[in-house]
């Protein structure tokens, strides 16, 4: 369920009326992995996450791959989802696991999703050479026409305000998935979660799309994927640029009918 | 600092042209606590929090207030920032740590921030009777106005379009305090934060402004602080509305010139 129907007070014309409202859902969902080590199971929770509930499974996968634990779908025995609010991801067995991930202390607070490394150096989950190579481009025009065409398809949004979204478009601006949640970070693990466990990864001839603005940590999932070209709604951060120029990416953001900006990677727009 | 310029390619008349932009800045920030136990002092870091320089020592104590740590100012001996990107609260000799939250292990994406508890549970860092008794009632002409007097102040974001804003109000809708960042966590961490190191917690005659969305964790803030109205700009999320509702709260959300959403605690507008 994505969305609820709530009764609420409406002000309008200076006056209190009852009316419905819709509301996009929010509801923790916990991670755990299953691995097998020195001849027992053992199952670990990783995680908490707020999202909206739907496609559990690759926000799963997809938030274990962006942060560097899985980096393929032949890695996974199973996903159950054991309870409403509660999945598990069981690796095959004799598949090893970078334990060193999961020993890090996380605390966190931070809507930019990198929250809770318990050291700076942490935050990059990123291999440190990484420089996307690839080649093809974009029309500017197509960059424009991008949200148009998410809009069409993105109902929980319109009727809540509460969803961000994230899309996969072709080159020729063909809309290939997109993925809402309350949370951006999950919209974008939906997204490239799904691919990952279809075996599409990476995704070096695709465009991504936010509904939002665009942070460190959003760059830093879409380079895991490799996707070369990403088109924000709204403005990215300072990081966000930094990264997107270090890792030779596409960043643009502010886009409008009719405009929009181009922070780097301009040899794939034309 | 809390914005960059940057030189970026602007779409406009279908042309790309050279001009600057202005940024929002995103940078790490290590958040340490140092207590003293059994004779030795440990120094320990807590999270990392992508966030946007400025007001770094109250958004360490904000943010180890709303997620429990601490209960008082009176606890911190010294609040240090070590080097742009690090900071080290240390707390008196003899004041005790509640070392059962430090010890949960965190793994963690979310964009709203309740990210990484290790288990359903821990999610909840407010005690569960908490109900706000607070009568104090504000005009629905005051609500509505809210929004207007904190962009007059709000620089960085008309300027970059990125940053989030948290606001403190008096029930006469007087601007108290604003705070600023790439995360809307972040903003409300620092403007609590603010508040818990003068002493002035509970905030139980306030009016809380948030400039976006309100997710669960966000209500759980400004209820750990027992600010009994939230009012924000955007929608908020299902389980905002349950906790608000639990905690006897008032929630507005989509507030415009003349109409918002009245979401519980209706006793309080008049």
């Amino acid at each position: 369920m994505q969305t609820v129907n709530l009764p609420v007070f409406r002000l309008k014309e200076n006056q209190l009326l009852s009316v419905n409202d819709v509301l996009a859902v929010e509801e923790p969902l916990e991670i755990s992995i299953r691995y097998f080590q020195d001849n027992t199971f053992i199952t670990k929770n990783l995680s908490v996450t707020m999202r909206t509930p739907g496609n559990d499974p690759a926000l799963a996968a997809g938030f274990l791959f962006t942060e560097g634990i899985l980096s393929s779908a032949d890695q996974i025995e199973k996903i159950e989802q054991v309870s409403e609010n509660q999945i598990i991801l069981s690796l095959k067995k004799g598949d090893s696991l970078d334990l060193s991930g999961l020993e890090r202390h996380f605390y966190t607070s931070s809507s930019c999703g990198v929250c809770g490394k318990s050291s700076i150096e942490a935050i990059r989950t990123l291999k440190k050479a990484y420089r996307s190579t690839t080649t093809f481009s974009i029309e500017k025009e197509k960059i424009t026409s991008l949200n148009e065409k998410i809009r069409q398809k993105q109902a929980v949004f319109e009727s809540t305000g509460g969803l961000h979204a994230s899309a996969l478009f072709t080159a020729d601006g063909e809309l290939l998935a997109l993925c809402e949640d309350v949370g951006r970070h999950n919209a974008l693990d939906k997204l490239i979660g799904e691919q990952f466990l279809k075996n599409n990864l990476p995704l070096r001839e695709n465009v991504l799309f936010l509904s939002g603005r665009a942070s460190f940590e959003l760059i830093q999932k879409a380079a895991m994927a490799e996707i070369p070209i990403v088109c924000a709604l709204g403005a990215p951060s300072s990081l966000a640029v930094d990264l997107a120029k270090s890792a030779n990416m596409t960043l643009v953001g502010f886009i409008k009918p009719l405009s929009f900006n181009l922070y780097c990677g301009e040899q794939r727009v034309i």
